[in-house]
């Protein structure tokens, strides 16, 4: 058919609690605070919203964090699969409800205690099953033999990415270093004032091989909320309007959740190149349009080929582009300019748009010039999703 | 904004496996097996499939499915909250993505071991929470009072319906009569040849007053799948297109899951007035255009209800529109011709969409005429959905 989301809908407000490694508080209640934060900075009241959406690992039912925040009636309500792959999901079932008339205003959030409630570095290790479904079966295959968390299965996709292109320990470390030099100035990261050297994640323990514990994310407490509406009622609101240019969801061949490991190479990630497809599809955009990028980044291998599937590197080629510095100011895509999941917090993704916002209100704490597109990608390894970002004069 | 999916999209296909007690099968057979059977019966090929949408209570990965079926690559995956609420949710958000050319062809399936793995009958005895959410708090007040299962809550809103307009075990009865007379019909339905008379209702037990065990629906294990695709696309398809004239969502002000028992009145479904209203809205008809209907029927007073809340009866009057046999063949309007889930099986609502496609294509085992409009409503006392399909000539 014709029609199409982009440049229907825009992000008029965004909220966020403190990200912390022990809240204190219930999901419910980060929730409510990120929710009713992203209402503020739009303009908006709880009683204008008519939509929600979140992850499915999320706690907390939407008409629960409606009823506290003191929305009423809601005409749309949806939750997006497969852990951090949902997060520009949101946006992108958030933009289709409002481009059909099917809500008005829609707030797409997730909290999380994710350190100090539920651990997902924990993988296997915290899963209670009720019934004998697929994807058990296909874990059963690993966990009992010690594959067990998200460290371990990404391991064997890096151990032969590394295999295959000559990969290096320092070449993974550069995007942890990167992503630590951008939360060094960003008050609201963790790693707020602790820049990192090459060296020292060299010196930094194994937590698989090859991944050292810092290739890989944090975990974290904390919410973050967005809110969508159509382009024209956001020009009229609080803030400038970051327009929803193309928002897409990719599942690939031989899809499984985080051990596709049966695929002809696994030196990919093909369901980014779904997403990666879909975006440049609706927006009529390329790689090179994008002037600024927020990557999932649960570990630094995955950062590296997601540049390759979304078209700035050839296959192969990503550890050179990380290498001369594109990621950083002034590079060619500076990229998690919050210090991404590495060095802000882990907030399944949803941090990362929230920082891709600022970036083309020009707010960011790591500012520098106004990009007119910024790109955003989700998790990986996993059915995930995709967003472009799109400043208005 | 202007745009809406009225009339954009049709259901091409359905498919569904025997209905049963103990499937002795897995619900990824179940899945997969009615998903090919509605691919087979639209005319296409599993390769088309680029969406997915389940159910949030559904345990099958919808990437599991994909791949078990033979598809490949997905650009759309939904799971849609609150119970059987979900049932015209999964079209509705199937319907906005193919709206939006986010996907082409949508697989919307349920599949469930009802009966013989997880009991929905059961309610709180089968919960087991990971965390301290919202929703366990509320039903914390009244599940270790007894307050325990759906036939109890629902009971609690169906004696306060009958102290105020007068309503009487019969005028239940008469629901479960007439979905029993078309079950006895339906080679299909559980209740085959097995029509009730409403002595037999009468005289049986109570499970919590004042419903009867004949009150209550059925639990069952089986699948039920639908292909939706532009209405463009489906007219060139196998099947003659049931064109989904409407889809909505709905949650009322003061939602709980099954136990919003603090509202002002507890007599009706606001949620379902909600729906009802954005119905109407998007298809322009109202409720003396629809020519048949499938009500969600889990327990035979909110059939009642509904019919109060979707404007073909007024308050406290639908007992008297049931005992003129305006359910019954020949009456006003025909309801839940397949049985309904009183008496063909509980699939969550999903079977009662395949009726309605059903009825708009004239192939109902009890089809009288041909409707020109059918509704279709889903779970109720939780966040819910409806759905208006049209016959085409």
């Amino acid at each position: 058919m014709g029609s199409s989301i982009a440049g229907q809908t825009a992000i008029a407000g965004i909220g966020s609690t403190a990200f912390s490694k022990d809240s204190g508080r219930t999901e419910l209640s980060l929730a409510a605070e990120a929710v009713s934060a992203a209402l503020a900075d739009a303009g908006l009241s709880p009683a204008d919203v008519d939509g929600m959406v979140t992850f499915t690992l999320d706690f907390n039912d939407e008409i629960e964090v409606a009823r506290v925040v003191g929305a009423g009636e809601l005409r749309f309500f949806s939750r997006i699969p497969h852990g951090g792959g949902a997060a520009c999901g949101t946006v992108a079932h958030a933009a289709m409800a409002v481009a059909t008339g099917m809500a008005d205003v829609v707030v797409c959030f997730r909290s999380l205690n994710g350190r100090s409630w539920r651990r997902y570095g924990a993988g296997g290790l915290t899963q209670r099953q009720v019934a004998p479904t697929a994807d058990m079966v296909l874990y059963s295959w690993y966990l009992p033999f010690g594959l067990i968390t998200p460290a371990s299965w990404v391991a064997m996709f890096t151990q032969r990415y590394m295999h295959e292109f000559g990969t290096s320990g320092e070449d993974l470390g550069r995007v942890t270093v990167s992503a630590r030099g951008y939360a060094a100035t960003n008050p609201a990261a963790h790693f707020f004032q602790r820049p990192l050297s090459l060296a020292e994640h060299q010196a930094s323990r194994w937590v698989v091989e090859p991944l050292r514990v810092l290739d890989c994310c944090q975990e974290s407490d904390g919410a973050v909320a967005m809110v969508v509406t159509s382009l024209e009622r956001a020009r009229d609101l609080r803030q400038p309007a970051a327009v929803v240019a193309a928002a897409a969801q990719g599942s690939g061949d031989g899809q499984q959740s985080m051990t596709s490991f049966y695929r002809e190479s696994i030196t990919g990630l093909p369901e980014c190149a779904v997403v990666a497809r879909e975006l440049w599809r609706q927006s009529g955009l390329g790689p090179a349009d994008m002037d600024a990028a927020n990557i999932y980044d649960p570990f630094t291998p995955f950062v590296l080929i997601q540049l390759e599937e979304y078209g700035f590197c050839e296959r192969g080629e990503s550890a050179g582009f990380v290498a001369e510095g594109n990621l950083d100011p002034g590079g060619r895509l500076p990229t998690n300019k919050n210090g991404g999941q590495l060095g802000e917090a882990y907030i399944h993704g949803m941090n990362g748009i929230a920082e891709a916002v600022r970036l083309i209100r020009g707010t960011s704490v790591n500012q520098v010039g106004r990009p007119d597109h910024v790109l955003v990608t989700a998790g990986v390894g996993v059915p995930t999703s995709g967003l472009i970002l799109e400043r208005i004069a």
